[in-house]
C-alpha cells in the first residue's frame, strides 16, 4: 500500500502474496475470486501455524508489547501516512502568504475532511488570534450593536451541521485546460466538516434589526486584509451561522480559529475567517475582494459580481490523475458531488468519455450543501478508457460540460467552474487529466 | 474562555466586558438582552474608530501579515486548546501498556469525535503495524479461506458510516459510586467517527462460507495480546464492517491502523484494532477477553457472558463536573445519547434530579449506531440543581435509574453501567458528580 501524492495505488502488483484477484468478465459486486497463487501459498503456510502463533506468519508487533498509553495526548497519522498532506501548488501564487493549500482528495474517504489536511486560502497570512480577546461586533442598522466576547458566542443556543467550503476558484485551472495532474489540485479547494456554531438569525435577533432596511450583512475578518464580504439578507437569516466548532473540536487556526462565518453553499472566500465584525446595511459594499477579486470575466468584457453560489458538481477521486490501475478486473469508481442549492439527487458516471451513462450509488445519509459519496462498480477491460461523473442536485441543476460553460462564459473567468472532469484511463493503467473534444 | 480538563467555563465573570448578559426570568431561546454596562463600553469606543481600522480596539493580528502557507502539512489544534486532550487516569491500571485514555467529552461539540482526542484501550500497547506487511487472514468453516493484503482490502466495494464506538467498561466506577470527577473520566471512554471499509457480509461471501454451519466469527488482533473476541453470525451478517478509514483518513494507529473490525453497537472489544485474523466456527470460542474479561458478575455470584450491546444511554457534558457556572441566567443544556439497538428517539432533561423532566432538541440527522446531540434551553436561578438526561431509543429501551440497575446487577459490576447520570449544581455555581438517593 502506498500513500503519496499520486494518490494509493489502486491494487497490488500482479505476483505480489493476494487472494484477491477481480474477475475479468462481469463487473458485479458479488464476482470477485481467489488467485490460484495465493490459494497455495495459503494452504502452504497453513491454519495451525497461523493460530498457534508459532509460524513465521506471525508479525514482530504481535510478538512484543506496544507502546504505552500516554498520561495526556493529542494523536497523530500514522508515519505510514506521512505523505497525506495539504500541498500548496508552486509558483501558483506570488507571496507564500496569498497562497492556497489543497485537500488530498484522493487519499481520502467517506464525506468527512480531516481537520488536518482542510484546504487552505489566506489573502493576508494565518493569524495568531487570542481566544481571549477576540471580539464579535455587530452593529449597522441595529437597535442594540453588539460586542461579543468568545464566552458570549459560545453562550447562545448551538447548532451542528455537516456541510462543504469550496473556493471559488477551485478548479480554475481547468479553464484554459492547464490540466494539472491530481485531484488535489483540479479540485482539492473544497472540504467538508461538522460545524458548530450560532445561526447568525439568533445574534441578528438579538440586535432588533430592522427587517425593512437591513438588506445586506458586512463580513470583516480579523487578518491583515480585514477580508470583507458582503452577504444578502436571504442568506443571513436562511442558515448561515457563526461557527467556533469544526469536526468535534474547535476550528483550527488556519480555519478561522477562534470563529468564522459559514455561509453555506457560497464560494469559501464569503465563509469569513477570523470574523470580528458583522455590519448590517442597506446595499452591497462592492468591497475590494467582490469587485477586483471573485467576479466572473465574460466574453463580452462585461463581469458577474457576487455570483457565490457553488453550482452542482462532481469529481471521480478514484481511479483520478496521477494514479495507475496495476491491471484488468474489478475496480470501485468512487467521487465526491455537491450542490450549494441543496442536496444531491443522482450521479451518473461515465467510463466512454460521455456516451453511455450509469448511475452511481450514493452513500446515505445525503445531506444538504454536504459532500456526497458515490460508488460504481466497474471492470475495466483494458482498453482506453474516459472516466466522468455527472451530478444532479435536488433542484434539477445538472452539472455541465466544459463546453457548455465556455460558450457562455468563455475561458477568462478564474472562479466558479463545475464543468465534468474527465481523467483518462491509458492501456497501461496510467490516469491522465484531460479534456474531451 | 479557558479549555482546561475542568471543561470549557460557560460563561464570562460579570465584571467582563460583554455584550450579552443573559434574562432571569425567561429560558426561552428569543430572550437574550444586552447588559448595559457593555452597550456603554460599545458606544464608547465607536463604531467609526472599528471600521477605519484607526482605533485601539483593532488587534495587533489585524496590523499584520500572518503565517506563510507551507508548502506540505499537516494541520495541528490552536496552542490555546492545548489542553483539550485524552487523559489517562492515574493509577486506574497498574501497566501503562494495557490502560485507558479518556476523550474530552466536556470540550466536543456536536457528534463527530476529533481522531486526535478518540478514547484509547489497549491491552499489550499499541502495536506499529507495517500496513505494507499486515495480512488478514479468513478461514475456518469456509470453502475458500483468504489471505488479503490491505491492497486486497482496500479493493473491495466499500461504504462509509458513522458509528460510535463503546467501551463496556465505560462508566464502571460508577456502580460503587466512586464518583470521579469529569464526564471525561466517567463517560469518556466513549466516541464516534465516519469509518470506511468493507461489509464483512462482503468478506464472508468472498469465502463461500458454509450458512448452515458458520454460527460465530473469531475475531484476532495482531498486537501483543492477540486479543481474540467471538462475534454472533447475526451481528456479522448484518452491519458488521472491516475498516480502514475514520473521520476521512487511515485509522489512527491507536484505533488499529491499518485495519480494524467494527461491530457496530456492542461494547468496543469486540470491534478488534489491528485486525490480522477472522475464523468462522460452530459454537463462541469462550476466549480470555471473554471468560475472564467483559462479563457481568452478578449478585448471586453467577456472571453474565457475551453481554456485549451497549443499551440506550445519555449523559450531559455542559455543564458537567468540574465546570462552573459564573451566574443565574441563560445557559444551553447540552449532551450526547446513543443504543447499540439503533436510533436514539428521544432525550429527557431534568434539572431537579428526576422529579419533572423536559423533552430536548435533537440534532438532525439521528443516525442508527451513532451518538446523538441533544440540548435544552435552561435559565438557571441560583438554587442548587441536579441535572439528569433519561434517553429513549427506537426500540422502546428507557435508560434506567442507577438504583433500578443495581437492584437487578448489583454493584460488583464493572461492565455496561448505561444508568442515568448526576450533575449537582451547587448555589456557588459548580458542578459535582453525585449519586441520588
Amino acid at each position: 500500500m502506498k500513500s503519496d501524492q499520486r494518490g494509493r495505488v489502486i491494487s497490488a502488483p500482479e505476483n505480489h502474496l493476494s487472494a484477491v484477484q477481480l474477475r475479468g468478465a462481469r463487473p458485479s459486486r458479488r464476482h470477485f475470486i481467489r488467485s490460484s497463487v495465493a490459494a497455495t501459498a495459503f494452504a502452504a503456510s497453513g491454519v495451525a501455524g497461523q493460530t498457534s502463533g508459532g509460524a513465521t506468519l506471525v508479525p514482530p508487533w504481535t510478538r512484543s508489547l506496544g507502546a504505552a498509553v500516554v498520561a495526556t495526548g493529542y494523536g497523530m497519522p500514522s508515519k505510514h501516512e506521512v505523505n497525506v498532506q495539504r500541498r500548496q501548488s508552486p509558483g501558483l501564487t506570488p507571496q507564500p502568504q496569498a497562497s492556497i493549500s489543497f485537500t488530498p482528495l484522493q487519499n481520502l474517504f467517506g464525506i468527512i475532511t480531516p481537520s488536518g489536511v482542510h484546504f487552505e486560502r489566506h489573502h493576508s497570512g494565518m493569524p495568531e488570534v487570542d481566544p481571549a480577546q477576540h471580539r464579535l461586533m455587530i452593529h449597522g442598522l441595529v437597535k442594540r450593536p453588539l460586542m461579543l466576547t468568545m464566552d458570549d458566542v459560545m453562550r447562545f443556543p448551538s447548532v451542528s451541521r455537516i456541510h462543504f467550503i469550496e473556493c471559488g476558484a477551485n478548479g480554475g485551472m481547468e479553464w484554459a485546460n492547464v490540466a494539472v495532474p491530481t485531484v488535489q489540485y483540479t479540485h482539492g479547494m473544497i472540504a467538508c466538516c461538522e460545524f458548530t456554531g450560532v445561526l447568525l438569525s439568533t445574534l441578528l435577533d438579538e440586535t432588533g434589526f430592522d427587517r425593512s432596511k437591513g438588506k445586506f450583512i458586512l463580513a470583516e475578518g480579523a487578518d491583515g486584509s480585514a477580508l470583507t464580504r458582503t452577504i444578502p439578507m436571504e442568506f443571513a437569516l436562511n442558515d448561515v451561522m457563526v461557527v467556533y466548532g469544526q469536526n468535534g473540536e474547535m476550528l483550527r487556526p488556519e480555519n478561522g480559529y477562534p470563529l468564522r462565518l459559514l455561509v453555506p453553499g457560497v464560494q469559501g472566500v464569503s465563509s469569513v475567517k477570523w470574523l470580528r465584525r458583522l455590519e448590517v446595511g442597506d446595499k452591497p459594499w462592492n468591497t475590494r475582494e467582490e469587485s477586483l477579486h471573485y467576479i466572473d470575466l465574460l466574453p463580452d468584457g462585461m463581469h458577474r459580481q457576487y455570483s457565490g453560489v457553488q453550482e452542482v458538481k462532481s469529481v471521480i477521486t478514484m481511479p483520478s490523475g496521477g494514479q495507475k490501475l496495476v491491471g484488468r478486473g474489478y475496480y470501485e469508481i468512487t467521487g465526491l458531488a455537491s450542490s450549494g442549492r441543496g442536496k444531491i439527487k443522482r450521479v451518473d458516471v461515465s467510463v466512454d468519455g460521455g456516451r453511455n451513462w450509469q448511475t452511481a450509488r450514493l452513500q446515505e445519509p445525503v445531506l444538504n450543501k454536504a459532500l456526497t459519496r458515490f460508488r460504481l462498480d466497474w471492470n475495466w477491460d483494458g482498453a482506453p478508457a474516459l472516466l466522468q461523473s455527472r451530478a444532479v442536485d435536488e433542484t434539477g441543476h445538472v452539472q455541465p460540460t466544459i463546453h457548455q460553460l465556455r460558450a457562455v462564459r468563455g475561458v477568462r473567468s478564474i472562479y466558479h467552474n463545475n464543468a465534468v472532469q474527465t481523467w483518462r484511463v491509458q492501456p497501461d493503467g496510467e490516469v491522465w487529466n484531460v479534456q474531451v473534444s
